[in-house]
């Protein structure tokens, strides 16, 4: 893009650069189906359900949080996967790469800002990753939320048509007890034991007790 | 949605039921389309898109902000569209009724939240509308630039697909001043004159001058 760049400051243009470019995490395609058995999701727009229930779920964080910073790291935490591409939660071949790509794409694409802000946003996306702070791990509670909700609103579609099991779920759903073990325990738990009794879930092994919610 | 209502809070399951409803966002399209000539973007990923864009050029505001509030604000601006529909900008019918499909819309939505929580959104979203504070006015820059830098990545297309006239890219883009002189004036007003030089935007009246900004 022409950003009539002889005249433009260089710290300008390459912030609108930068925003050009993610505009093309909007053609990311995640394998969760939007609400109303609707098409598949794109990341931008999981970003943006995941910074607004944020906001709207804060009291339930298990620490307190600036939930400005929760937020912001919800929405630039996809931005890597302009280059690195949606990596399915279930999917163990390509979670093997996952870290390496998504390295690769942290680089190129925070670059594109003046140094200052590359190093403001690559941290954030380092703290997500990490997932150590109460900011990360109410935001990793989001991630792990949002789809769950609209999966369960499409009658469990996703997990069946992946053949996921109960092991997987439990697995990646303690994140979200480590960011808000109250809607772990009155979301998430209930929703996971409602689709494994209906069968969306694929039971595996002896890890279910309907009592016990991690 | 069952949320397994009978165990649930009222509270938590009210604010599930939002973060549900909010879904439906996604489906809401606008006349901006994505960059590389894409699809026509959706009010969900125009939010996000908005919301990172302010966190990245809150430097240029202006006043100063409280950019917590900028980005919320960019993030449920536009939630009252999942009833209302999307009004064009430069959709002269759809302007004149805009208003009040959008406050029956604020009042069924936000509504669907505990009180404290409809209250809180529904003032934000009023203050965004009123355009009066430095936070909504900085949020209407971007609501105003984010589709202007899409446009002129894709040559301008959307003002040619609909012979937008200049007086009405000039009225709007007034906006985007009042938020940021310096965007307006290093990136809006010369995205403008090239795409009225390169007849993408139809020129109206006498309200060209090449040289001026405003």
């Amino acid at each position: 893009m022409d950003f009539n760049g002889k005249k433009m400051d260089e710290r300008l243009k390459k912030q609108l650069e930068f925003s050009l470019e993610i505009d093309k995490e909007k053609n990311v395609f995640r394998q969760t189906h939007l609400s109303g058995l609707g098409r598949n999701e794109n990341d931008a727009e999981h970003a943006w359900h995941m910074a607004v229930m944020a906001y709207v779920l804060r009291e339930y964080s298990n620490d307190e949080v600036d939930i400005a910073r929760v937020m912001l790291m919800c929405l630039i935490h996809d931005i890597v996967e302009i280059d690195a591409g949606d990596t399915y939660a279930y999917d163990e071949e390509g979670l093997k790469t996952q870290k390496e790509r998504e390295e690769r794409a942290k680089e190129r694409i925070f670059s594109l800002l003046p140094e200052d802000q590359k190093r403001d946003l690559a941290t954030l996306f380092e703290e997500f990753e990490d997932g150590e702070t109460p900011e990360s791990k109410f935001a990793h509670a989001m991630d792990n939320l949002q789809p769950l909700i609209l999966n369960h609103s499409n009658g469990g579609s996703d997990w069946r048509e992946h053949g996921v099991t109960s092991d997987k779920v439990y697995g990646r759903q303690k994140m979200t007890a480590a960011g808000s073990q109250r809607l772990y325990d009155e979301v998430t738990g209930p929703i996971i034991r409602e689709n494994i009794e209906k069968g969306n879930i694929e039971l595996s092994g002896a890890d279910y007790d309907p009592d016990e919610c991690i």
